[in-house]
């Protein structure tokens, strides 16, 4: 990567203060956002472009101009509120605070790093006013937030950024009744209406329909106009301000990807052959180079039309420590300790295998909800288009969908990411076991790799969650061969609901995993007779068979445990387990409750099962920086280790 | 209470096959079938009349004449597919079902008993297609069988009756936007308008607006008609079979109560002084023989009218064996072994300590997702209407909305049923806790008794749901002044979010608990030396308790101790406990995993904890019958820890 280049805060403030048409000023202001966010997703090897160009004018607008945040300041009792629901087109907001002042340089550029900026909001940044990235509680946040400046009477408005996309969020439409019924006049939502999801468009998803006529039908006051125009959006607002009985809507017209030719809705669409490729993940150099440049020379022109001085750029220091791997894609991933990553993922082996099962099992249909992509279910919908239910951004109806078609003589195997899926859609997953149907959960982006994205992403819970749910199995697999041998056992064999958790990335190594499933039975994968340590995944079984290497260097003999099984054990094995080894340790990646180590100690009453799992909030960082923060590298297992030891 | 009479079988069959005009032969069927569900809910002791009697009609139209279930039975895959997502309207279905030979009459009168009629819909049952009665999934669920259905070149339509209250739930919403994209022809929603949420007008909760125009928005095809008309709901689905490019819904304007004039909407509004009553609930004597009597007048003049026999009746043997506590409201409870029922309620002392607790701390807010009678917030509501907040059925909306309020200065008290709250509304409560605010969730109606709603309202789970979010603190109060001491510790003292469990029935027993909170520490109420047994709770605590005196009649001292502390100890008591006793048995209100005993054993590494816990789904009936059936009484306790000891 070359030496970056970063719009300084001279260089913004010297727009924000000079004496400009106010629309000439915050075009320009939004296009130099738009320069630094960029610059910082390179950076950080990770982040969404599409969406933080889409809204980059109206927070260029909101932050700039119409919201008394510049002037009280982020903490003021009578400060606006501005957040995004959906939150992950915050590198554009960090830009904007960032040419504020609020978010210093030195953290401006740790966008995904450990004590810099959360890949998704966190109000531990300054000027970030609410958690979000899992998507469509903006809404009702918001209305909340309204609320609470109306009971205590303070001053401010509250402005909530949703994605179109994310409307198909139930909650959202729970959120906007309950502000009607309110009459809350004080909050205003503005829809970023793209037209394009994850990375395709929203007609195609799951059409929105008649956007404007749900909303008014849902008793909200509501406008719409182009998005990009300063112009359009002051006079929205200032319209707004008219309006005492209801909350308003402001449907702002935007195109996904704004600024830079090639990303921009609908070229880069067609360009992708029909998948839009610049919603998530870091552009590759020579895309970036692209990029920089029109930016670049579009402020220039700006600058030198409007008479000022050309733009004077600011070189940025190389990360101290930059990430062992530099991924292009989204999710990012990678190793600790600075080994090489494998080329195995074990989601690629489960899309493959899921196709290659259709042919099988007739029975089996695929739901998806807008993340067929990242859950690699594309595959599956080109072979097989008339049995993949794509229900948008609906976890949901997604799970109750499928429930109908279990009981109709379908065989759904369902996909999200686990922190979804287990979480938003608990309890109809509940309902659906209790029918007593088979359902397939595929768990995507399971445990604390890739950390870059954040708290809202990161899935430390779900085994906790779906642990007491009667007859549900939850498994990881830890190899492409085992995810295939474990998707084979829950479609053809299992006879309840299975979970199966699935790691996002590239495996750290490639793990010797079995190659068929052996219900409850772990696999040996090190010897050693001084304990024995069982984990699951590749990420974590990665860490288990470092520490081990780095043990067997002082003379400790540690034997890992491949153990995909993560709440049943087969008596045998349990026995051999139990006789064979006096010191039991448990490496979760999950968090220490609820995970394979309670499973563990309810299998073995009396035994003692030490367990390290990621203990607090999951740490935002790179993958080695998350591991290090939660002593679950390598190496700092093997330290706790021998400590246990004595 | 009176000999019960029924209206049998061959009645029913007497007039499904008499030479009839259709609709009279369709209003006489409703009426016998609401008199039957009249009789099964008074047997019962607790059901939902008012929306059984709302939907009757429609209920009646479809099974009776317009599906095609009652030609080919509810087996055949060509079947048309009805059911109600709501579920609590159940009675009148079961009626319904035992008119036409599906139910048997043995099983008929045996709802909410153990192996009889669950209270709320389970396809254990004959006739009923889904599970339901946590709201909101019906749509999804109904979106899921038509796509089957399609999918499997299968015939039958489906159509599924929605409340309109249950309409807030944004699910409902996903549902029908999934529906509408995907042109489901064959999936008819009705929505049974009658006006009534839980107690009080859906105008005043969370007003519907303009019901029909969001429908439409939404991409439905829409029509209206008086729900108690048979001839108006032929016209309508007659109608329906024009429409093939979409999903069709069909407001039914109905009368929550119809057919009891007492119980109608909206009399029986005015008569409760703004609340209904008859939501749910068995009658009293009185109110029983009055609209036993109400409804046999008019069948009997239907009947002469018509020139048909009178209704001849037959009596219903009284139960086997009756419950030890006929309760008149609603949730129903009781307790174990047939002891009296103490007069406490810790969801009283809840009730009253929040009121109190209001005028301590100013910045103390109420939240509420229609459930204030039962969560016993009506006082807070009336004595501090500006800081209550009614959601409406939405409890994710909810949860973000507490989130917002609490970013905000404010102290949001959540509260809705344990089942919904900590499964629905999961992810927004993790969500919330990420920004480090303080919210208390009242987590209403936890643990396995009342059993009588079945397992779509008991909540086994919840411990688990909430254990491995950081921060979260789950207590459980087992008697009034432990509820005051544990809610005045939440809001006053504690410093992150905190799960209040609360039963929501009568204490079986006044069970002698601290009236202090003492973070971490449990209180020893019977001594014991020869083993340990900690529960929490009212009604578990009770059965400990009977253990524990049984025991002693054996010889056998076990100590009873109350641990209201779920997942958290203070080192100091946890040593004390550790090492008075060998024996450590714990009592779990939940599943056995993910509940106390889980924490107690990675609070105790190495040492032996045995629990019993609610294993499986949970059963439906009484409290006796669901305890024993769980072998969670004071006497199978007993055996099992006397067993254990050896």
């Amino acid at each position: 990567m070359a030496v970056l280049t970063l719009v300084p805060r001279s260089e913004l403030d010297r727009v924000r203060t000079a004496d400009l048409p106010a629309d000439e000023r915050l075009g320009l202001l939004a296009d130099m956002c738009r320069l630094n966010a960029l610059v910082a997703v390179k950076r950080a090897g990770s982040g969404h472009l599409g969406s933080s160009f889409s809204a980059m004018d109206v927070v260029s607008f909101l932050l700039f101009e119409e919201l008394n945040t510049a002037a009280l300041g982020f903490d003021h009792p009578d400060r606006d509120v501005y957040f995004s629901s959906k939150g992950h087109d915050v590198p554009g907001l960090y830009a904007a605070l960032f040419a504020l002042g609020v978010v210093p340089r030195e953290r401006f550029l740790r966008l995904r790093r450990l004590g810099g900026l959360d890949g998704h909001p966190d109000i531990g940044v300054p000027g970030i006013e609410a958690n979000s990235g899992s998507l469509g509680m903006g809404v009702s946040k918001g209305r909340g937030i309204a609320w609470a400046k109306r009971r205590l009477g303070r001053g401010g408005r509250v402005v909530v950024l949703v994605g179109d996309g994310e409307l198909q969020e139930g909650q959202t439409w729970e959120g906007l009744q309950g502000a009607a019924h309110d009459r809350l006049a004080g909050l205003t939502v503005v829809v970023d209406r793209n037209e394009l999801q994850s990375d395709r468009p929203t007609e195609e998803i799951l059409a929105l329909g008649a956007l404007e006529e749900k909303l008014r039908a849902f008793g909200w006051h509501v406008a719409s106009c182009d998005g990009h125009d300063p112009a359009a959006l002051r006079a929205a607002f200032a319209s707004f301000r008219d309006v005492h009985d209801r909350p308003q809507a402001l449907v702002a017209r935007t195109i996904k990807g704004k600024g830079v030719s090639f990303m921009e809705h609908p070229a880069a669409l067609r360009e992708g052959g029909g998948v839009y490729r610049w919603h998530a993940g870091a552009p590759d150099d020579e895309a970036f180079a692209r990029a920089f440049a029109e930016l670049q020379a579009r402020i220039g022109e700006r600058l030198a039309r409007l008479g000022l001085e050309p733009l004077a750029l600011e070189a940025v220091e190389p990360e101290a420590e930059a990430p062992a791997v530099a991924l292009e894609g989204e999710p990012e991933s990678g190793a600790g300790l600075r080994r090489a990553v494998s080329d195995e993922y074990v989601v690629e082996a489960y899309g493959e295998a899921l196709v290659e099962l259709a042919a099988e099992e007739e029975r089996l249909v695929c739901l998806d909800a807008d993340l067929a992509s990242d859950c690699r279910v594309r595959a599956f919908e080109l072979a097989y288009p008339g049995r993949f239910l794509e229900c948008g951004i609906a976890e949901q109806d997604m799970v109750s969908v499928a429930a109908g078609l279990a009981r109709h003589g379908l065989l759904p195997v369902v996909n999200s990411f686990a922190a979804f899926l287990a979480a938003r859609a608990n309890e109809q997953i509940y309902n659906q076991a209790s029918e007593g149907t088979k359902v397939v959960y595929a768990l995507h982006y399971a445990g604390l790799i890739p950390a870059g994205p954040g708290k809202s992403h990161q899935s430390l819970r779900d085994i906790s969650l779906l642990g007491a749910l009667p007859g549900m199995t939850v498994v990881q697999p830890a190899s492409a061969a085992e995810t295939r041998a474990l998707l084979r056992w829950a479609v053809l064999e299992a006879e309840g609901p299975v979970a199966l958790r699935l790691a996002i990335g590239p495996s750290p190594r490639r793990i010797d995993a079995p190659a068929e499933a052996r219900p409850g039975r772990g696999a040996v994968l090190l010897e050693g007779g001084d304990a024995v340590l069982l984990a699951y995944g590749p990420v974590l079984l990665h860490e288990a068979l470092t520490a081990s290497e780095l043990l067997a260097e002082r003379g400790i003999r540690l034997a890992v445990v491949d153990q995909p099984w993560l709440d049943r054990f087969d008596p045998a094995w349990l026995l051999d387990l139990s006789a064979r080894w006096e010191r039991i340790f448990v490496l979760e990646d999950h968090a220490p409750v609820g995970g394979l180590g309670d499973a563990l100690r309810r299998a073995l009453p009396g035994r003692e099962v030490a367990v390290f799992g990621v203990e607090g909030w999951p740490a935002c960082g790179t993958p080695a920086e998350a591991l290090r923060f939660h002593r679950l590298d390598g190496r700092s297992l093997a330290e706790r280790i021998e400590e246990a030891l004595g």
